[in-house]
């Protein structure tokens, strides 16, 4: 089966993208990969599979490879006489912007190229954390309460200690800080205003259970992994879970209920369904005296959350059995035709 | 100053794009402009002014100009000896999908180049009325309570009659009916299905007032356009509001006091500040009760709601003054060589 990841970007995960990239080249042994770089300036390379590792991008070697273009349907490389035409589905592995923010999404809608990866909508509501919570109150999934200040704003926080604060756009915990006490609230915006415009606030709370679960729909059917309860200390900064997109080998099981693991789930549905169709997702929620809480919605989790499942291979080849395509649209003018008698022209 | 005017798309709304682009032409005449249009298949041409005409596009004589593509930063046309680069900022006049959904604005955040219209998140929240009052919700912004009906579930409606049914993603009152007893119900839902897969049901309220506002936000000033009360029958069908893009004569600015005006400016900024910037709008509204409710928000309204404003040439002006650009990210290759040194690769 023919599979084009497509990896980098513009973003501040670009480096994690690597990583998810040549992961996911040892547990898709069984199919046909092809991998598309996409530099930080949008330059798309293709890189030959055995030149997948991380020294290829640090070093800048993957500027000698050789650069395709998007084109109606597929993926055009040209060669010396005449050009290469690769037509294949993609999953979209770029962390962050560009790959997590509809970038990708309205590029590859726009070339007719089918791919695994969150649409556009499913994107603006997961990769904005304030848009998040208002697609959870809208559905009825619980968050936690939150306040946001802007970069030129009033920094004045009425949340009482601790809180956290997280840059409102980014993931892999990237400037998200835990403030214990007042001294620390200045230095930890400072940071968190170096990654974006706008930062949201919410309440720390000491010692809650963290659970992840991914998921994803094929043929009209929800699949759910295991649920994993990371280990933390506070939480996981950067470095830490950097490390963890690398993972590959499978973790243990959390030791939940049939109640809570239901309840887990039937809020995974409740978000997944009718807006990350065509997506694989991670959805890391709390449990706070038995009420489940969503925390963020991972629209393309690190190396593809491939860890959570028993077999990685034929949950990817489910999803490409039924990604969505996009309506065509017949134009016929017949309207031009009426407005033009109309105006006399 | 140069202007690349983007019109057509894979829409519904295709032809009202043709119809925009053609208006655009007279309004803009101190603009050196370069008309793009963009076929239902995503192929791009360069269509010569004097070619800007309906018949041009109905008698498919388009498929004898220049075909473009899009690359870093710009347009390039293939010549016979060489290429001709376009580089100048584009205004997204496509309307419906493509242009107001996320897929234009995607593709040109990827490709680098400047527009005017609205950014990805704006499109999303404006395209589906549905998260157009999640976004209400959020921010509030009064809106009108709905159902949501999807095509394979229930039909079962419970608002009271009469109500009004709109397919969830489409402008232009395309598949909207006014359902005033149960015998219409079935051919309505049949017709608004045609164009989506859900369809949202609202109150319709007899004989209310309605508001159009235009504005943008530019150099941090919000500018407003004049308030027109649109005239209607129960409402303007398709048929009607597409002679209504066609439109370029000013209009009888709605009598309403101090109050309201300042009511429906601070609805609009409310919906604009944080969201639309780079993009002119127009937010239709409902005063009941001297309540301001929002009915849709365009990001791209016919002919850019030129005819609600004085001096429509410098409102494009002073928003390409003012374009958002793109945070670039700089990629060091940091964490890849940590992750390499802990890994043993």
């Amino acid at each position: 089966m023919e599979l084009a990841i497509l990896f980098g970007g513009q973003s501040f995960e670009h480096e994690i993208s690597i990583v998810s990239a040549t992961t996911l080249k040892e547990k898709l042994r069984d199919f046909e990969l092809t991998f598309i770089f996409c530099d930080q300036d949008h330059t798309l390379y293709k890189i030959e599979n055995e030149k997948m590792k991380a020294q290829t991008f640090s070093g800048g070697a993957y500027k000698n490879e050789p650069i395709v273009s998007l084109v109606q349907g597929g993926i055009l490389r040209k060669k010396r006489f005449g050009t290469e035409r690769l037509q294949m589905p993609v999953l979209n592995l770029i962390h962050g912007s560009d790959g997590e923010d509809g970038t990708i999404a309205g590029v590859l809608d726009f070339y007719n190229i089918a791919y695994i990866g969150p649409r556009r909508e499913a994107s603006v509501f997961s990769f904005d954390k304030r848009y998040t919570k208002y697609l959870a109150q809208a559905i009825g999934v619980k968050v936690l309460d939150c306040e946001v200040l802007h970069k030129e704003g009033s920094r004045d926080v009425h949340t009482p200690f601790p809180f956290i604060i997280k840059p409102s756009r980014l993931g892999s915990s990237i400037g998200v800080s835990v403030v214990k006490e007042a001294e620390a609230l200045e230095y930890a915006l400072d940071v968190a205003f170096e990654f974006d415009e706008s930062v949201i606030i919410e309440p720390f709370v000491e010692g809650v259970k963290e659970y992840n679960l991914a998921g994803y729909s094929a043929n009209g059917v929800m699949h759910y992994s295991i649920i994993e309860e990371p280990q933390k200390s506070d939480f996981l900064d950067f470095d830490k879970k950097y490390l963890d997109f690398s993972r590959s080998a499978r973790v243990n099981e959390a030791d939940l209920d049939e109640v809570n693991v239901a309840a887990l789930q039937e809020n995974f549905q409740r978000i997944y369904s009718g807006l990350f169709e065509g997506a694989l997702i991670r959805c890391d929620f709390f449990l706070i005296d038995n009420e489940v809480y969503l925390n963020e919605i991972n629209p393309i989790p690190g190396s593809m959350a491939n860890y959570l499942f028993n077999d990685f291979s034929s949950v990817i080849k489910s999803l490409l059995e039924d990604l969505p395509s996009g309506n065509t649209i017949h134009v016929d003018y017949r309207y031009i035709h009426t407005i033009s008698a109309a105006k006399g022209k």
